[in-house]
């Protein structure tokens, strides 16, 4: 653990300090939990008026930032700010130099680069390539002419299917599944047909995946997942499904075959996206949502089926008054039929209400 | 496998018997596939009257039973009979005592205690300290400085990630995930920039956690599943959520990051809950529900996005119902323009509808 | 790879040719992507103008299809003809001849057909029975009882727990778990109490699981998965529900336990079913449904909760409409009031909306 001063701290992010730049910081705590040598962050206003009690010595905030009475670090991008000091004082998880473990399998035709740990039961298939400074944890599994380029790590029980393509400082988390067959059949006469899924992934670089993750080999094109992308955890990916650079897919969002998806998109959790369809760049999707038809670039959406989000957000929030609206249409008709036809008897129209809407 | 009279069951349970008490009963069955030496049991009225055709020697109801043709056990509680008689006749699942493997990889600095047993193919890092009389079973993982009460079990393939703390009686079942890195990206400039995680997961005493989960540990804060907690499959949890004691979470339910569930909360399966809200006490959400809002105690609610329950189940009923509503709506505009303007066409009502709702 | 004439292949399918029969077919492409000596396909409409722009050497198509500048292959089911094609050039995936690997762990007791090929790090427990032909990929475990058909393939990491029973020509995709306790607790004074769960899992020929999918045991009768069955990835299924031989499961399906399905069912992605219902034959349920009732024969159903494909359509398409239609409603009402009551003034109508629905 490092420890610096705030003023250290505010010319590493290229911030500035309100308050004594002198103050010691040591770890990174949140508002709630923070003590004595913590710095904490301010970026969701939920927890604005934690700021006044925070036992933090120091806090990362916005311009925006109210006055509070313990020295700030005022930066442009203070979420990113906080993610800079975060690196500085704690790094990121260390992975123990265990070399190449005798008790892992690994081919003889494959080619492993330098400063590369392998550790124990991991098989490494024929014609594999991994590149200089790879971790492969225990249990993982490198199927045969797998590419994994330089500085990935690839975690515990990780299986990449022969043939996947794997970028430079990609991490897959533990039990994903990278280059299993598509879900593809052609049903003759009632019975479902394997297709052969001749197609494989490719990981681009400075993607992260989740753990319990499937992205399926593409059928005849490879399923492509966009450099800096990053998934969440229980994500499954159908196959020859490509998504662009930049995105963010979180955790159990599926998304069908066939489907392409452009640049710096945002995917929440649970959502659902059918196959053969198009999704544009800087495009979000809220949390649970059904895609079902192309999106143009930069809209945002919600719902099932998904639509534009403003006006989602009011429609879906009105389904709680359904009851009532179905209720004021029956009364509606009541009365306008006493207006258009004032002598029948209320009867009549209550006997009929059973079949109205 | 025991054999007990229903006497002596019904004596273990605490309940009591209509009919015979001496017939012998070998093992459970449901109603409809029990046979002779079969003891069954009537908890859902969905299955009431296959209490006339059941073959079973006994049947284990509750209070308010119908009188039937053949002995019956009458408990307070007779699910939980049930349960107590399964566990007297047929036991848990039962583990092989293999000691510990010497094909297992164990460092020589982890604490194992007695009556352990650590399957072949297990991994066991640095300064890890597992009690007495747990199962590690094949291929699992246990990262640096992990910790696991007594007799927990761990499942083959499960992958626990440095620093983890579980409990006594845990069971973590196949190919679960612990304690990999939180969804966490400070995004800056289109670049997502990974930012450290340096809380873990506390897994407290008597938690079960079922196949293909994904428990993120925190960025922070731990991230917590209470005691006597039970996950289903392939559920997911995000980094520094707190989930309190005796929860149900069914398959499948995502939960985000930063959120806090009570205690005694049932969350259907694949429901899902936003970051950073707070789920009171007793709490029942149903199956497929979108949470996006704080819960106080003793709510149930379902939908997406949920509502109360009652509210929420006529409401959801009643989308069915929209296109004869709209129409209806339609159909009033057009009869009320006849009372106000009667001499205006009808034509134009109709050239007019497509703009309308 | 094969290389062959479009003629022959048209003869080992039973299509007919459009064109010069003998172009020569080295491989399979999509029309965006062939290239000389590529096969292509149309079978869905979306990429029938493709047709005109593709560099395949051929294409497979209906017997509605337009004609096109390029020799086409006829057939009566075209993509089922593109199937059996990809089989001639491309063949399945190919499994390596390792033989019974001096690495894994098999137990004395475990019977093994011939060849078998067992890889390295794989668990196989006592009693066992593995027929002949099958592939057992490494980290994968066989739990105690366990028996598997011939010709079944058994991905890495894959976890099949103590009594399952696997059919002939299974194939289990990486990380997948068979056979976990089913989510069964009896819940006593605010407690959950594990039941036990004697039942297994009985998975039967020809049926494909893929990756991260968990199937759970029984709690008194087993868990069916019937023949030529599909799952897609992230599938659970919970104890005692019985899927019919030949359906279609797509990733992150949820089913709940003691749940019936018949035959020919497809069930689209993300949708969940409750337990305790049964799903009749033909059924098809639309990605996202929740089906919370019983469904007959040959329906056809979407939405949450799931309604008549039709009808559901139409309705769930409207949820967009609800704003204005409550708006409707209102301005109706006021309307209305005027007829019926053309004296009182407007500012009481409006300040009494916000109680109105």
């Amino acid at each position: 653990m490092q420890e610096r001063t705030l003023g250290e701290l505010a010319e590493h992010v290229g911030g500035h300090v309100y308050g004594d730049p002198n103050v010691i910081i040591k770890s990174a705590a949140t508002l709630r939990r923070a003590s004595e040598g913590d710095i904490s962050f301010l970026t969701n206003r939920k927890y604005a008026k934690q700021l006044r009690s925070t036992k933090a010595s120091a806090v990362i905030v916005g311009k925006e930032a109210p006055a509070a009475g313990i020295p700030l670090l005022i930066a442009e991008d203070p979420y990113y700010a906080f993610m800079r000091i975060m690196v500085l004082l704690h790094g990121h998880r260390k992975h123990k130099k265990t070399g190449i473990s005798s008790k892992a399998s690994i081919s003889d035709t494959a080619k492993i680069g330098t400063d590369c740990h392998i550790h124990d039961f991991v098989v490494v298939e024929d014609d594999t390539r991994i590149k200089d400074g790879c971790v492969i944890y225990p249990g993982a599994y490198i199927g045969q002419g797998v590419q994994i380029g330089s500085d990935s790590v690839v975690y515990p029980n990780v299986v990449i299917y022969a043939g996947c393509k794997i970028g430079n400082r990609v991490i897959i988390n533990a039990n994903s599944t990278i280059g299993e067959d598509g879900f593809g059949y052609a049903t003759h006469k009632g019975v479902h047909h394997k297709i052969p899924q001749t197609g494989s992934v490719v990981i681009e670089d400075d993607v992260e995946i989740g753990t319990c993750c499937g992205i399926e080999g593409g059928t005849l094109n490879d399923t492509v997942i966009g450099h800096g992308s990053k998934l969440g955890d229980a994500v499954t990916v159908g196959h020859g499904s490509r998504i662009g650079p930049h995105c963010l897919l979180v955790a159990q969002v599926g998304i069908a075959g066939s489907t392409t998806i452009g640049h710096h998109c945002v995917i929440g959790g649970q959502s659902g996206i059918v196959g053969h369809i198009n999704i544009g760049n800087n495009v979000t999707i809220a949390a649970q949502a059904g895609v079902i038809n192309n999106v143009p670039d930069n809209q945002v959406i919600l719902g099932a089926p998904a639509i534009e989000a403003n006006m989602g957000r009011r429609a879906y929030s009105m389904i709680q008054y359904l009851p009532e609206m179905r209720q004021s249409i029956r009364e509606l008709r009541g009365q306008l039929k006493q207006v258009t036809s004032p002598d029948e008897p209320d009867s009549k129209e209550s006997a009929e209400q059973p079949s109205d809407t």
